[in-house]
C-alpha cells in the first residue's frame, strides 16, 4: 500500500516537474538528481522496504553521484544497513584492493571506471542495489559484476525511474533479478512534453 | 548536548576506523565517504540542527559526491528542506543557466568545475553548506562564491571532519562564517597512526 502511494506520488512529480528533452532525456533535476526532495526519498525507501520485505539485506550498493542521497534515505527503512557507493574516478583516497569495471555513461557521454574497495563487499553480503535511473542498464550491470566478483548476493534492485522503452529493465528481469522500479515511463515526447507511464 | 555526544562518537570512529596516510590523507572510507553509516549521519544532522537552532535554513547546499549522503540525512533535522548538490562535471542533463566556478581538488589532483543550475538558488534562500571534509577550504569557497552570485545568504557551514592544521577553517571563521566542524583534527601522524583532536 505504501508502495502504491509512493508510485503515484513519484509519477505526479515527474508529470508536474519533469521535462522531456531530445535524445530520450528526462530531466527530473528539481527533485531527484540535482535538487533532492528528501521526503520523497524517504517515501521511496519505505516503498522498497515493503517490496523487499522478508529478504535479508545487509548492505545497499549504489553509484555516485545521484544514487547516494536516495540510498542513504532508503537505508533507514532497512535497519540502517551500511550504504556503499561505487566511485567513478580514482583518487588518492582510494587504495588497497579494489573491484573495478568499466561502464559507458550516456548522460556524460564517456566511459567511466566503477570502483568499490574490496573490504566493503564480501561473500556474506546480501545486497540491495539502488539507483535513480534505469535506461540501458549499464551502470547496474557494472554493480552486479562487482557483486559477482565479491561473491555477494544481489537480493534486489530498487530504481526510482525506469525508462521502459529502453531494454535495461527487461534484460534484468529476464536474468531473474527482483527489480522494483517505482515509476516506469512507457513513452515520452520531447515535442509535446507528454509522459506516459506503464 | 546532542552535539557533544555526536562529536565524541565521530572522534571515536575516526580513532578506531580512520587511517592516516602520507601526504596528510585521513582515510575514513569505512563510515564517511565510500561506505556510509547513515545512523552516524543522522546524529550529525541532529548535532548541526542543535548548533544552528534559531536560524532559518531554506536549503542545504553540498557538492558531489561525498557530501550528498550526509546532507540528505541532515535535511530531516531542518524540516526536510531541499538538498542541492553542486556537480563537478558537465552532463547532457545539465542545461539552462548555471552558476559555474572552478576549484582544485587535492584528493583527485586536478581542477574541477563546480556547477549549480541557477533555478535552484535564489536571493531568498538561506543556505546551510554541508561537506564531509574541510582542509584548505577550496570546495567550500566555490560553494560560497556560487551563493554570492545567486544573492543567497550563507547561514552556516556544517563539516564532519576539519583538518585543523590546514588553514581552510581559520580563513572561513575569520571571514565571519558560522562554521561547525564536528571533529577537528589537530595533528595526525602517518608513521604512528596517531590522531589528535582539538
Amino acid at each position: 500500500m505504501i508502495k502504491g502511494v509512493c508510485m503515484k506520488e513519484l509519477e505526479e512529480r515527474i508529470r508536474k516537474e519533469g521535462t522531456v528533452k531530445p535524445g530520450n532525456v528526462l530531466k527530473v533535476d528539481a527533485f531527484l538528481n540535482h535538487q533532492c526532495d528528501v521526503e520523497l526519498f524517504d517515501h521511496m525507501g519505505a516503498a522498497w522496504a515493503e517490496h523487499f520485505k522478508g529478504k535479508t539485506i545487509t548492505k545497499i550498493l549504489t553509484i555516485e553521484a545521484s544514487g547516494i542521497g536516495i540510498a542513504c534515505c532508503a537505508a533507514r527503512h532497512f535497519g540502517n544497513v551500511p550504504v556503499v557507493f561505487a566511485k567513478k574516478a580514482q583518487s588518492i583516497n582510494l587504495d588497497g584492493d579494489q573491484y573495478v569495471t568499466t561502464i559507458y555513461s550516456y548522460t556524460k557521454q564517456r566511459e567511466f571506471p566503477v570502483i568499490v574497495a574490496k573490504k566493503f563487499l564480501s561473500p556474506g553480503d546480501h545486497v540491495l542495489l539502488i539507483d535513480d535511473f534505469l535506461a540501458n542498464g549499464k551502470a547496474l550491470q557494472g554493480l552486479i559484476e562487482i557483486c559477482d566478483h565479491a561473491g555477494a548476493t544481489v537480493e534486489g534492485i530498487g530504481i526510482a525511474v525506469e525508462k521502459g522503452f529502453q531494454d535495461g529493465g527487461e534484460q534484468l528481469r529476464k536474468a531473474g533479478y527482483d527489480l522494483d522500479s517505482l515509476a516506469i515511463v512507457k513513452s515520452m515526447d520531447a515535442e509535446t512534453g507528454d509522459i506516459e507511464f506503464a
